[in-house]
């Protein structure tokens, strides 16, 4: 059972302006939530349940100290943002990554230079966790985190990986004597390119690396395309999925 | 001016099923309608653009023999399907692309076994087109080509790649003899593995590879993850812009 305040109340963590001014956020489904509470990495504050989720998950939920209401089916409907809502949706607590960087040393970060979709943000934070990046500093004029189309696309790696917001002349601060290698359609071939652990920078889908950013590159480096190919760009999360693979392979499986 | 019952019409080809009976399609945006234009691979039937795109292109249209009608910015709004539609429209004619089997012998070809999601569709197209994949064979029960949102993800590489509708039983009497690659989560590590042109098979978003094709794999291979990495799976189109970088690399890069 939920009252009408409560539905209006979790309606108004669907803006990120209400996210932000309440600090809260909300992750649905199933297997997102369920992460989420094994996780603890985020506090949860409240969770909304069908009488099935809550059966499956009896012993999971009684280890827990958060309030759990039973809802309808329907009753779920309404608070979410799910075209086919799954079960359980929670509201939990934002929380500031801090950078971390001794990470700089020896493993690779990534800088997102005002990536604006959060399906684009949601898989790129997937793909670190594959490749076992740490961080992902994202410029102050990237989408949210805590979009719910980003929490989706990420597929629970919110979880491992921290997500930082930080404008690039902060970061320089922290990232001195580091490589920082820049994706651009004209740089040197990543495949043949020596890469070492530093930073990498992906640029906004539309208009790639600002001005700003593209001066402390030191490393350019670029997908060579095939001969002869019509086409202009990769999508901005392919291209990075490119780009940190070819880090995870000369560093860990270079013949 | 646009009428209503042009308007209608439009909007019937909003569906799947209208597109199919009257074998036309919808393609949107100054950038996508010109290259299609350009390019001349589909036939088109009608064009609907504003005053200022007609002016800006009018050497171009002048060269086609289509109709062109003008339309105001709000008539554009009634027949389109983007959130900010872009000064032009175009309907252009379905057509059934024919596999090319000798491109098996010294390229490489994709087979999309039932991927369901557009945009995942449309970047795969724009992967293939980025690294020199001439044809990119979709399973019948895999997302349209010709739905809106995987053209504008393709970004006009539909344009030139040739995507193919087959089932992997009729493909197999043109694949004969030739390694078929399969995208699995548990295979030869695809950084060690000597890779040759073939057929690569990338899986359903939720479900990967169905069993009838996968026991045709005659070299399953894997993204290897980072140690300890808390992630399950990449998702379908950064595996395959990942596997297909990796074919690049070593056929043209390998040191």
């Amino acid at each position: 059972m939920i009252s009408k305040n409560q539905i209006k109340y979790i309606q108004s963590l669907h803006s990120k302006k209400n996210r932000e001014e309440e600090g809260l956020f909300i992750v649905e489904g199933i297997k997102l939530v369920t992460e989420f509470i094994q996780h603890q990495k985020f506090d949860i504050t409240e969770l909304f349940a069908t009488a099935d989720y809550i059966h499956a998950h009896s012993i999971l939920l009684s280890n827990t100290s958060f309030k759990c209401s039973e809802v309808t089916t329907d009753e779920l409907k309404k608070i979410s943002l799910l075209t086919n809502p799954n079960q359980v949706l929670a509201v939990a607590k934002i929380t500031v990554a801090k950078l971390n960087a001794d990470l700089f040393k020896n493993t690779t970060s990534l800088f997102l230079d005002d990536i604006r979709d959060p399906g684009n943000l949601g898989t790129i934070i997937r793909i670190a966790d594959w490749f076992g990046i740490k961080q992902v500093i994202c410029s102050p004029t990237s989408t949210e985190v805590y979009n719910p189309k980003t929490l989706q696309a990420s597929m629970g790696a919110i979880l491992r990986v921290e997500v930082i917001s930080m404008p690039f002349s902060e970061l320089l601060n922290h990232a001195d004597n580091i490589p920082v290698y820049g994706a651009l359609l004209e740089g040197s071939n990543v495949y043949t390119t020596s890469l070492k652990h530093g930073l990498i920078i992906i640029g906004n889908e539309a208009n790639g690396i600002s001005t700003e950013v593209l001066k402390h590159i030191t490393d350019p480096i670029t997908i060579p395309a095939a001969a002869g190919n019509g086409s202009e760009s990769l999508n901005a999360a392919n291209a990075c999925a490119i780009i940190c693979s070819e880090f995870h392979r000369q560093l860990h499986y270079r013949s």
